[in-house]
Parts: structure tokens; C-alpha cells; sequence
């Protein structure tokens, strides 16, 4: 018997579970982990671990489009930076446009760790995915940035709780907010591929945008697509 | 004589230079130019151009890493993503970050109609680069912005403003994070290539950097930095 190879008894199967179960930690860039143990001269905490891990942000490219051989395609990074934008234009009086800002970057920060999971994912589930995005999310702001600045961590927390559980106006706007720019997105990679790639199946996301701003904004989007469509069919025939 | 040849005299030189200066709509995507003349049925302004447009700023790459023949690279959008992140990390209790996170998403955003001009650019001087910026982000700010959401164009403005002329504390952080951002990019692309692409011009910008807090940020990546090199001076050797 190896210690490699455990024996197939229930409390074997405990004791490995663990190692198995995906964590945060484990998903680190090499860099970063080594970087962490080069630190150890460091008497003060910094924020340099957490930066290099949003640069995974940048780096990592969106699976939606990846899925339907589209390449080059847009970052998560660049998902939420027009989406942080779009917050600024927001009209509605009622809405704090600068925590929407705040939420539509930080809402996807997990995915620097996790990848981009969709929903039609094989082997990870929707419960799956939000357990791995905590666990990130939590790990982020206790390790890396609360020792640095408490208070940011506090905020980034909440600013990303109150988006998964859609607690207030302002998630409220983002969630809209983040249909639509996928949205506005597949429209311009149809027209970029002039046509042969139909990304129909993600417009049924349209029904699910709640907000009446928002939901004028989609409607511009899908009357300038069938437009588009029109055209494109009057030319192939 | 033709109308294309205007003859060369003093009087045809005056018409003819406003035809050559650059102009913000004369560097429209033409998709936004063709839409806009297809909402002319639209009753409402709506921010869809607006939107198109900022989409050059994920699709279009910053020119300091392509002179370097560094490929694939972070889009504009990547890079002012990472920026609003970093804002929310400051710690300085004077400084309202929520207005640095603005700042950092729009200090750039001329660029999805100019590019992005760097400082040895051949063609275009600092002067003629402000002066391009400046026409863009009024240009945006009046033609899409303001019809739609007049509060929103008057403080995208604003933000533009104060990071262009550093009058505000704010500006100020953001303007030391920008350069921060782009250390720290060379350094993981040096990085990613082993070494092999010393990007050591850059960091001329160190010495450039003002607040302490920031200044603290960037000595980490420099002695980071260091490290790296001597490790891989020693894999050479």
C-alpha cells in the first residue's frame, strides 16, 4: 500500500474529498505563488498579488464566444469595462450610478480564479459555479485585500453580494446591464462575421431584462439586428 | 480643370486645410455612421451609437506592446479596466474613490476614436494629440451623450477634464495609476516572455510617480522586478 493510493474505505473517501473539491487557492497563477513566498521580507501588506490576479481578467477571454469559434474575442476585463461605462448613462434619478459603476466591475471579479463558466457547462452546475465564486470572492478580500485596506474589502464584498442576490436598484441595473452588453456584443460579432455565425440562442436573454431603461436599450439593439438580418438575407439571396 | 484639382491658390489652400485636419467624425466605425442614419425613425436619442464606439476600446490594442511585437496584447478597455479596479484599493481617507474609479474608465476613452497615440508617435505631437482627445470627448459628450443624458455628458466631461489637468486629488491618483498599471503590464509581459523583451524604457516613469501611496506600489513591482531578472541573468549564465 502506497500513501498514494489510499484504500477505497468510507473514511478514506472523507479524508480525499477535500483535495478534490476545487478551491480558490489552488487556482492562484504561478507567478502570484511565488511571488507570495518572495514577499516574506515584506513587513507590510500589498496589493500587488491581488493586481497580478486581475490581470487574469485581461487575459482570460470570454467562453460564450470562444464556443462559437470566435477569435479574437473580448476579455471578461473588457465585458466589464464597457459595462462600466454603460452605468454612467444611466438616467433613472433614483439610482446611485456610481455603485453601478462599482458592481459592474467587480461582479465577474471571481472569474479571474474560476474561468468563465456558462451555463450550459458539462461539468460544472449552477451551484457549483456560485460555490466556487464565493470561495473566491471571500478568499480575494480576506487574503489579499483586507490586510491592505479593510474597508475596500468590506465594500468589494458587499458590492458583489448585493449583485448575486440582486438586493438593490443599482444590481438591479447591472444584472439589466450585463444582459445587455452580451447582447449589444453578439449583435456586433454577427455583424463583424457579416452574417454566418447566428447567435439567436442568446437573445432569449432580451425577457429577462427587467428595468424600462434598459429594456429600451435592447429594443434599439434587436430593431437595428433585424435590420441587419434583412440585409444580409436580401444579399445571400 | 476638374473639381477634384482646385487650382493652387492662396483661397483654394484655405478651403482645402479643413478637409485634412483630423476629426473626430470622420473617424466614426462605419457601422455607427450607417445606423445612425437608420434611426432616423427613432423619435428618442438613444445611447447605442455611443456604445458601438466604446466597443473600440476592447478591440483596439495599446500601441506601446505592439511596437514591442508583443502579441496577443490588452485591449485599451483592458487596461482602464485594471485602473478602476486598482482605484478602489486607495487608502488615503481624503480621497473620494468612487470619482477616481470614473476618472480612470474615461481618462482613455478619446482613444476609441484617436487610437492610441504614444509620446514617440512621428506624425502626431503632444499638441495635436490633445488637441484630437479634446475634439473626441467633446465631440461624444454632445453628439451622443447629451441628447440622451445631458447630467451624464456634463460629468463625463468634467472627469475628462480634471484627469487632463490634474486639478483634483483624484486626477492626481489616477494619474499615478495609469503609469502604475503600465509598470506593472511590462513587467508580467517581460515576464510571460522570460525575460527575453526588457522593456527597461519604460521605467523611466518610476521617477514620475507623486503620491506616497502609489509610490509604495510601485517600488514592490521594482523590487519584484529585480528579482526576476537576477534569476533569469543566472539561468543564462
Amino acid at each position: 500500500m502506497t500513501h498514494t493510493t489510499p484504500p477505497p474505505t468510507p473514511d478514506a473517501k472523507t479524508y480525499a474529498m477535500p483535495t478534490m473539491e476545487w478551491r480558490p487557492e489552488d487556482n492562484i497563477p504561478e507567478c502570484v505563488k511565488s511571488q507570495l513566498s518572495n514577499m516574506g521580507h515584506s513587513l507590510l501588506p500589498h496589493p500587488l498579488p491581488f493586481f497580478h490576479i486581475i490581470q487574469e481578467l485581461k487575459i482570460k477571454k470570454r467562453t460564450g464566444w470562444l464556443d462559437f469559434q470566435i477569435w479574437p474575442c473580448e476579455s471578461i476585463a473588457d465585458h466589464m469595462y464597457r459595462m462600466g461605462v454603460m452605468t454612467m448613462l444611466i438616467r433613472d434619478p433614483n439610482v446611485n450610478k456610481d455603485k453601478c459603476t462599482r458592481i459592474a466591475l467587480v461582479h465577474d471579479i471571481a472569474e479571474a480564479l474560476v474561468g468563465d463558466i456558462t451555463p450550459c457547462d458539462p461539468f460544472v452546475n449552477k451551484e457549483e459555479k456560485h460555490r466556487r465564486e464565493l470561495a473566491t470572492v471571500e478568499y480575494l478580500c480576506e487574503k489579499f485585500i483586507k490586510p491592505y485596506n479593510e474597508i475596500a474589502a468590506e465594500q468589494l464584498l458587499n458590492d458583489w453580494w448585493d449583485y448575486e442576490e440582486c438586493r438593490s436598484m443599482e444590481a438591479r441595473y447591472v444584472k439589466d446591464i450585463d444582459k445587455y452588453e452580451v447582447l449589444l456584443q453578439c449583435f456586433e460579432y454577427e455583424r463583424l462575421y457579416k452574417g454566418e455565425k447566428n447567435l439567436q440562442e442568446f437573445f432569449t436573454a432580451v425577457e429577462l431584462i427587467k428595468t424600462d431603461e434598459v429594456k429600451s436599450w435592447i429594443n434599439e439593439v434587436v430593431c437595428q439586428r433585424d435590420h441587419f438580418f434583412e440585409n444580409v438575407n436580401q444579399i445571400c439571396i
